[in-house]
């Protein structure tokens, strides 16, 4: 299937409210088998660690070893495959390394206290995470831009031990996925993936270190073993199907425009490209142009059933109503294809990341630009943020109170919690009252 | 029971890693007909909306309304509530607000960018959340400090309404609790409880409007209902019971200590207190002052359950060694009542708030200090942080390319994406190098 016909919708039509929450619905199917089976898989993991990780693993990634220290990655053959990729990818991936770790730097934390006029100290400590687990999906759909921009905010905020696991199926290595290991400035790598990856990195076993947060995409089991350790350990959000939208004033060129559709399209079925115009005329152009690129492309069949299963080409009145149509969807990657994006911003409310200007294509910015391309999708960029710096530093609160501080506050503290018919707490905080202390 | 006997264990034991892991131990269990409950009832409040809302609140509240609008509590009714509590308790309150707020104040985040050498901009856009619920228990447990606590934080991110629901089983209401609500600027005001409150919040009503996240404790069927519709929602940590560690050097009178340990175990019986010194005679005497007070205490039956199950005093080497074990034990709340908390501080790593100093009793955190109680427990605090400001903002990416950025990265994010077989996004970024463009 290279044919493709997408959706037309006008924010002007009666229906359009309830059409959009049809294109937009999405819900992330729950499947009891696969359930049953993490669960499993965690229990022995739990229970029996290292043996269980290695049987899980000959059994499901057809990978045989005698012992764990045989899926330990050494440094030696991670620094062999940086020097093995083509000098232009790995200037590649230092140039992208490069500008991510600038950029992170910049949302780095720090603790701040303050005393008040009794002399009480307050504030809040800022500390990195301990150990984080990156998760790093094996096979074809290896991705070392991942693997940057996973590790590098976690060693940005100060995390000491940085853990990949990475499946190898049969044994295959993405030398690419390494290089970007050792640029990242990851600490060590299991070669180990689904569901048994999650449970030893999320439990511990004699050889996998226990991590106190587990980050990174994966596919359904992984994705499943993640939501069932959340509480042992931090996870990140659990994604949806990547989605763009793109604002246009119908003055970029259309074959630009339909190519960044596509880009997101090229990722599955389900990615959702969304285009937005007040200028009819121009989104006709479009989609004019998607049908002449599409034959060109190498994943035309997943373009194809992504654009006529979930795209559309919405008309508008002008930018103030894309806006808000934008604010609606609250869009993972929003791209503002017009003359001022720096006055449209302003009404964006919702959005993972924000791609202003004609020369500013979302590819650029899931490779290399600075800033993350884990984002919120579904929606979820209406109270979520993109992966960052601050998911891998937590907070303390610090109270020190002066005895005068302890004297005034105790009378208050003693109202509230005999209030609230907690006497333990009012005693303890009345002890702290000079008359009474 | 009022007779109390708690474990002892020594840090210098053989076995006492072990016997720590079992007296943290607490698994949140899993209640498959709560479950169901809980799914039912959203899956009712999403497909009927306030008819829904209303049945389940007559079999649940024994309250039998004609409408909806009987169960949104009107302005005057709360201003009426404000009035009427005693002086004493509308002072308190004040006085609680106004700490927390001018805390809070200061975790504000901001927006920022940046602009690299080829004119290319780059930042992170910080916006509040639009709606916000919170969820405030009715009944025996109501607690205004929760309401101050939960939305403060919210008004100063900048939230433009903040929700409340807050369950009146047979119409009774809690005055307090009202009052808290006026003066923490709560913007609207629902007499719902139950699974069938977070469902109303969640996928919205003809009355309730939809809100970006909820938080907020409750019961089980509130924390199943909050883990279900995330994703749809965004929420807070689920709170498990609540823990109290004291690192004492000993010199501090053991009537006090006693008391902040009864402050945690008076919340239920599965709240945790442990005392840790290098002082065993100093722990004898902490028992002997827990003997002696707990006949005394209103709550003595609970304090006395959860002491003697859960709680524990713990003999260490010295104060190096406390630190260690309480990193160990990542505790929610955690007083250092000893000679110098600012150095020993400097060995904490995990906690949700640290109490500094023998004047810094828990309970004056929990009402006025001005920090969050809602902190994270059962060893969450290694990687999540107190309830504040940033729950309720979220950021958005900004990235601008100038036309000299977009040839140069173009380059590099054509490389990386023609690496990863992604040849869409290749494209994209190579329309924007000068010379293919």
């Amino acid at each position: 299937m290279t044919d493709v016909s997408m959706t037309r919708l006008s924010a002007s039509d009666a229906g359009f409210d309830d059409a959009l929450s049809r294109l937009l619905a999405w819900e992330d199917s729950v499947d009891h088998q696969v359930n049953e089976s993490v669960r499993h898989i965690l229990g022995e993991v739990k229970l029996r660690g290292d043996q269980a990780v290695l049987e899980f693993t000959a059994k499901f990634d057809q990978l045989e070893v005698a012992s764990m220290a045989e899926l330990e990655m050494s440094i030696t053959r991670m620094e062999q495959a940086l020097e093995r990729i083509p000098a232009e990818q790995r200037e590649a991936l230092e140039a992208a390394a490069g500008r991510i770790r600038d950029y992170h730097q910049r949302q780095k934390q720090d603790s701040w206290q303050y005393e008040d006029v009794d002399g009480t100290v307050l504030g809040q400590k800022v500390t990195p995470l301990d150990r984080v687990g990156i998760y790093v999906p094996g096979g074809k759909a290896a991705y070392p831009s991942s693997v940057l921009m996973n590790a590098i905010p976690a060693k940005v905020a100060g995390v000491s031990e940085v853990v990949m696991v990475v499946p190898t199926p049969a044994g295959v290595v993405n030398d690419m996925v390494l290089a970007a290991a050792v640029i990242a400035g990851v600490d060590r790598v299991f070669t180990l993936g689904g569901a048994q990856a999650v449970g030893a990195l999320a439990y511990g076993t004699e050889t996998v270190p226990a991590v106190d947060k587990i980050v990174g995409p994966g596919n359904i089991f992984v994705a499943t073993a993640k939501r069932e350790v959340f509480g042992t350990v931090g996870i990140d959000m659990i994604a949806g199907p990547s989605e763009i939208l793109v604002i246009c004033d119908g003055k970029t060129d259309p074959d630009w425009i339909a190519m960044d559709l596509f880009s997101q399209a090229e990722h599955d079925e389900q990615a959702q490209s969304i285009l937005i115009s007040p200028d009819g005329a121009f989104l006709d152009a479009v989609e004019a142009s998607i049908r002449k690129l599409l034959p060109t492309m190498e994943r035309a069949d997943i373009i194809a059933r992504s654009l006529s299963d979930r795209g559309a080409l919405i008309k508008v009145r002008d930018l103030e109503e894309a806006a808000k149509v934008s604010n609606r969807i609250a869009p993972e990657h929003l791209e503002l294809s017009v003359e001022e994006p720096r006055s449209l911003v302003e009404k964006i409310r919702h959005a993972g990341a924000i791609f202003m200007g004609r020369y500013t294509a979302e590819a650029l910015g899931d490779y290399c630009a600075g800033p993350n391309h884990v984002l919120p999708t579904s929606g979820t960029a209406r109270f979520s943020s993109p992966l960052g710096v601050y998911d891998f530093q937590k907070r303390s609160s610090l109270i020190g109170f002066s005895a005068a501080g302890a004297d005034r506050m105790g009378r208050v503290a003693s109202v509230l919690s005999r209030g609230e018919g907690l006497t333990a707490h009012a005693r303890s905080a009345e002890y702290r009252i000079r008359d009474e202390g």
